[in-house]
Parts: C-alpha cells; sequence; structure tokens
C-alpha cells in the first residue's frame, strides 16, 4: 500500500510534484516542499480550479488583494477557483510540507 | 479556512459523511469513524472508483477473496476500482478514524 508521507527525500532542492490520479476532468496531485516558495513577483493563474489541502509541514498562502498570507497548518484546506492569482509566500524549511491537490475543470 | 480534523464530535453513535466537494464525474467526501464497521456479511459494491486516504486513526478493509484485511495507518492511501466488492472490517475505537474519498465514474 502507498503512503503519501512515505518516498519523501531528506534534501529536497527542488518541489516535488507526483500526480497520484488522473481522470475525466480532474487530476489529483501530491506536492511535497521543503521552505521553497512561489519567485518573488510571481503569480499563479490557473485555467482550473483547485482544491488543496495541506496534511504535513506548514505553509503561507497569499491571494492578489490580500496583505497577509494565510497561514496552512495541517488538515486545513480551500478552494482556489479559476484564475484567482495566488502564491506560496513560504513553506516550513525546517520539515516537509505535503500537500494534495486536486485540480479540476469549472 | 477550513480543517478536515475540526468539528468531530466526542460521540460518534454512526459513521459521518460529509461532502467537501462534487462536480461533473466526482465527489469528494470527508468520512469519520470510530469503532464503526461495515456490518457482518455486508460489501460495498460501487459503481464508481473510490480513491480513498486515511489521515488519522486506524482501520481494516477486505477485499473479497482476501483472507485478512489491510490495515491502514494515516496516509495509507488505494485505488478501489468500481465493482471491486470491499469492506470495512473494524475503525479505531480508541479515536476518530478520518478518511478522504474521491469517488469518480470509470
Amino acid at each position: 500500500m502507498d503512503n503519501l508521507f512515505d518516498g519523501i527525500p531528506a534534501e529536497i532542492p527542488a518541489e516535488i510534484l507526483e500526480v497520484l490520479l488522473e481522470a475525466k476532468n480532474f487530476r489529483l496531485e501530491r506536492i511535497v516542499s521543503r521552505g521553497q516558495a512561489t519567485p518573488p513577483g510571481e503569480w499563479y493563474d490557473q485555467d482550473s480550479h483547485e482544491w488543496v489541502v495541506l496534511l504535513a509541514g506548514g505553509a503561507g498562502l497569499r491571494f492578489e488583494g490580500e496583505s497577509d498570507p494565510k497561514e496552512l497548518h495541517p488538515g486545513d484546506f480551500l478552494l482556489i477557483p479559476a484564475h484567482c492569482r495566488h502564491r506560496v509566500e513560504w513553506t516550513d524549511p525546517a520539515q516537509p510540507t505535503v500537500w494534495l491537490a486536486l485540480h479540476y475543470q469549472p
């Protein structure tokens, strides 16, 4: 049986993105980061909706037009609507941050 | 922000099923149980595929034709194909067991 917290290397020089499941209309990914953030000045602007849950570690997620990032702890989830510009301001440098992201078409 | 581990009552007399997200072709649920199991002799036989991950607690999941249940720990995930008969033999009676289940059409 597979486990979401297995196969995480000690060193994570870049965000690790793995597709767990893909079907008509959606794609489920595991994302692992450790200290990574969206490069300064860059924003994600996606054609699909993204439902995301943080399962380990911690992160700061900022939406355009909001001054402060939302701080995510394990279990926190939210929906990022298509074309809602956002960025990851920070992820915990001291431990892996594990996310599940479900991308789907509007 | 919502959290998968919030809103869990101290007493769980019956499995709690909550739809988190529903879109064309899939439905995402949070399931919380505490000691519940599939009634003796009963099997789930579903028209849709189910990708499931256990996030807290523990459970025994048995597939028809297999003598022993698979023991699931936090982070364990697997795909239950449509019409693959299965049952939950047990869930941890000492703490809530929290699952995410993603049902989708073949």
